[in-house]
């Protein structure tokens, strides 16, 4: 890995930028820049967002357009140097050209939010009237009067800027937030932006988003890996280092917190937004990233009966977690329904708009935990399962993350077993949508049975016409059963064995199990699902066909999905753009009903018939 | 002056207090004792409040007791050695103990108010319900719906403590500020004290009180000279440096918001109440002050159209004026009505009661400025007016503040010309009640005419009879015209003279005038008025009849006065105590009308009107 840089210039600013030989232009760009392009799909080559143009290529050629820019840039991009970032390989001296308009900007919108827009935070615009011998009222009250607020609302810290503003001249705006005066601004017009911001504390990735609430656009987005990730990459290793005591517990929010304090400082700088123009921060995450945020002990989380400190909280000073240098940012945490489904759920509900329609959907967010929310108008149920981490392709022995050159998906449908990897990079490993896909290939080519058990002498199954089908792989007897091997990467191979079939097969029963058990404590069937939301990361990738072959949903809902994407991250966005929606947030957090699965028989009894998978198909 | 230390026991601590020789010790320990007993009548030797136990005289001999103390203390007080604080001449070696019970407790409860005390922070208690598989809410919701909160109201920081209470077990209280949860305290119950302070931040002095909202009682009191005295003494002087810039802005809100600290420390540890269990600061003061504390430019004050940055806040959070020692405080100032008619008046009017009762009363506020307010329910109409320092003693040739040796009262009733001075000490000059009895002396012997010129040659005055009233009297013509001179302390002089008489007659003049404008505005005539509330230190011992025989009130109002003592601090206390008096307050400041003096021809009528003494009357 020899260390190189890239020149890249913006309108009104170039930097250098280090890279490391081998990584694509939109690693380095993130890890290094001042300025990134968009990338809702995280780099993984399919939404097309992270346009960037190719100046000079440095020392190397210009490099071939990679097919999925074909895909994604019309000829006219391509002849004015348009690549994609997260495609286009880091070449020493190359020169980018990011261009501010298109850069930062992100599809975030959401579904029918232009009829709605009505944000939490409003910009009132006036000039503040002149005071006189005969109206020695104060400037205040003045201020008041003239945008028709309730006397004697402003605050102290406001009421000190206003000796400054000259009045009967220079229009001043004031923020409100829910009708009370967050923020006086001489000189702005009620059209000036409203700048906040939402997050999603992924238990992995930390993304967030920042957004101009005057107008309803997100002006850019940043994500990193969640900092808290050394001290355990998994939820359950993060609650036990807090509960060492109150000094690992303060680092622990210290980590989130700073890094908070980091992608907001990115944010501001990207958008040439002053830091004490972020008013406030919208926060989803699970339950327990929340707390690790708030300051509030997890202690409870971890052990039975699972209670959380707080599962809400009204919005709160900044300077209270230690974001001191966001002088007027407050900040709200979306609220969580229980321990184990946390404001992550919730913003994915308020991004479903579930809550509003009658009839019944579903929400399903696969992780390490499976959590899910059945219903609608009616009420929603809402519980968490355990599925361990063999969905983020971890505990396989050909797991990978959502990394270049995992495993996304697999396919046989023009009868040949084909695959395709992130970025197109060499094969390393299946993520969680390759392993779907993978063991969906296993039931409907009869390679496994029922019960999950592997076929160690499939040799009845290679019969004529179907050789493609197995055209490269070798099966032979392991320790604890059938193993396969495909080709793979620079003459590795990618395994799955029957401990690793073994792993998938606990992790979608329970997923399924509680699918069933919500089901029937609501006495409705998989046919009465209107819509099944897939959140997160997995749900954007995952087929719900293969998800329906391996029985991890009812089979009535594989032509019933719709993908939320980030949907925590977009449910807080739009308790930012939308009070309605955000009043939602708080409606669900007050009438949802979490359930606890564990010790109770249905789910029991749901988990053991999880277990078993659909009888094999047809091609 | 040398330097002397004097023993001071209490129940819990014993300490060496520097004091000088010839000062009282209530002065001494008010200056360098960590505890000092209360003294409502700021240690004039009125009030009897001041109780200390002599326990050995020092280096002296026990002092005969002061006739005031005869008065106020019991023969078993004497015998059991109490004193009174401030007629006690504090002596080298003088060992004193301080009873902890009586000593820093003081006569505040306000009339009427023990069938109202309903304060704005009240606790709630229960035991934190008990979590559980089959209830898996968290502590806030738990504790919200025990205690009958609305939910999601516990705000993150109160949220973070709940863990550590053990649920099912201990009791655990909430302090609640107007419905909503500010403060929650483990192992407490209902009962437990509430604490919270009031301040009067007087031009001059600091006067603080600890009260514990749960029973009402005022705990201790503490006062000192403000602490931005060295910027200037009066209120334009300070207007002036703060007008310097920012830099001297802050120089002089830290003044005041280190003394606040110091003064609730003080309390603090003298009622051992934890620096973080104090919850809201109640803050009365004139206009300026209130600028100046709460970091609001007070510019617009210092200059025609008068105007404030603001004239009232909800409460914020003490640490955004830098009082960070106070975790869990909040500062509330109560609202001020004009750029000169301030929060002080405002409290002098909850403390009055007027706004809540039919008819029309009026409340006098005498200082450098005069301030008033008339009205009752139907509606106030205040203003200010510029009286100048003549009633605080300051411009006259024998003038003093209300400090020991200064001539409070002058007397003639009997036929005798005499005079009190505070503390019987050796007289010093005339202070504002004794100007008034001088100048009432001077109508009423014909000493003067109507127009205030003193008589030049009084021989005819001295007739047959009368010469007991002019016994010991000088008279001579200095330059400006008559100059009386009566004998002081130690072969000196008590001068009053032609210029003296001016600077009374111009201040009197524009307090008359104030009170006239008002009743002509209202369309009332002094006979109206049902009572002239008297407020400030100035107002508790004027003699209403002098006050009267000089024209500086209506002579209808001789005999319908009454002191609220400092009615700026009390108001401030009743708005804690009574949810209902600080409504009052913010419904004064809402409906009072204040009216700018200055320009208005009726003003300047009155005020001509208003030179004129009342003729001469008998005796």
């Amino acid at each position: 890995m020899s260390r190189i840089t890239v020149q890249l210039n913006s309108e009104n600013s170039a930097e250098t930028v280090s890279a490391i030989q081998g990584e694509n232009v939109l690693e380095a760009l993130r890890r290094n820049a001042g300025a990134s392009p968009a990338a809702p799909c995280a780099g993984r080559g399919r939404c097309g967002r992270c346009r960037i143009r190719l100046l000079s290529p440095g020392d190397g050629q210009v490099p071939d357009f990679h097919p999925d820019e074909e895909k994604h840039l019309s000829r006219s991009d391509r002849e004015a140097g348009i690549r994609l970032a997260c495609l286009l390989p880091a070449v020493n001296g190359m020169q980018l050209h990011l261009d501010e308009q298109g850069a930062a900007r992100i599809e975030t919108r959401a579904e029918g939010l232009e009829e709605e827009l009505d944000p939490v935070l409003r910009r009132v615009s006036t000039v503040l009237p002149r005071g006189s011998l005969e109206d020695q009222r104060s400037a205040a009250f003045r201020l008041e009067e003239a945008l028709d607020l309730e006397a004697g609302t402003i605050p102290a810290r406001l009421a000190a800027q206003l000796p400054a503003i000259p009045d009967g001249t220079t229009p001043v705006s004031v923020v409100l937030h829910d009708g009370r005066p967050v923020a006086v601004d001489p000189g702005l017009g009620a059209d000036a932006p409203v700048w906040a911001a939402a997050v999603d504390i992924g238990t992995t990735t930390v993304a967030m988003y920042l957004v101009n609430l005057a107008g309803g656009d997100v002006a850019g987005s940043a994500a990193e890996m969640n900092a808290q990730g050394s001290y355990g990459a998994d939820v359950i290793s993060r609650l036990e280092h807090a509960r060492k005591g109150a000094e690992e517990r303060k680092t622990l929010q210290k980590a989130i917190v700073e890094q908070l304090g980091r992608l907001l400082t990115r944010l501001c700088a990207e958008n040439r937004v002053e830091l004490r123009d972020v008013l406030l921060l919208s926060v989803a995450g699970n339950t327990a990233m929340i707390h690790l945020m708030a300051g509030w002990d997890p202690a409870g989380l971890g052990e039975a009966p699972f209670l959380p400190a707080a599962l809400e909280s009204p919005a709160f000073d900044a300077r209270e977690i230690g974001l001191g240098d966001f002088s007027r940012l407050r900040v709200w945490p979306l609220p969580s329904l229980s321990a184990y489904v946390g404001a992550d759920i919730t913003g994915g509900l308020v991004a479903s708009g579930m809550k509003d329609r009658d009839g019944t959907d579903l929400l399903l967010d696969i992780g390490t935990n499976g959590e899910m929310a059945l219903g609608g108008s009616d009420g929603l149920l809402c519980c968490s399962t355990a599925a361990g981490p063999a969905f983020e392709g971890a505990h396989l022995s050909s797991g990978s993350g959502s990394v270049p050159g995992a495993v996304d998906h697999v396919d046989w449908t023009d009868g040949r077993f084909s695959y395709t990897t992130i970025a197109d990079a060499p094969a390393r490993g299946f993520c969680g949508s390759g392993v779907v896909d993978l063991v969906a290939f296993l039931v409907k080519s009869g390679l496994m049975d029922e019960t999950g058990r592997i076929e160690e002498d499939p040799s009845e199954l290679k019969k004529e016409g179907s050789e493609d089908l197995f055209a490269g792989l070798d099966i032979h007897v392991g320790e604890t059963g059938a193993e396969l091997h495909w080709p793979g990467a620079a003459g590795s191979t990618l395994g799955f064995t029957q401990k690793d079939l073994r792993e998938v097969q606990l992790a979608k029963a329970a997923i399924r199990a509680g699918i069933d058990t919500l089901l029937e404590h609501s006495g409705k069937t998989a046919e009465d699902i209107g819509t099944l939301w897939l959140a997160g990361g997995f749900g954007s990738y995952i087929r719900p066909e293969s998800a329906a072959a391996i029985g991890l949903i009812p089979p009535e809902l594989g032509d019933k999905t719709r993908s939320l994407g980030n949907a925590a991250a977009r449910g807080a966005l739009l308790s930012l753009l939308s009070r309605s929606r955000r009043d939602e947030a708080l409606r669900i957090a007050r009438e949802a009903r979490a359930i606890e699965l564990s010790g109770r028989p249905e789910f029991q009894n749901a988990y053991i018939e999880g277990m078993m998978f659909p009888s094999n198909g047809e091609f």
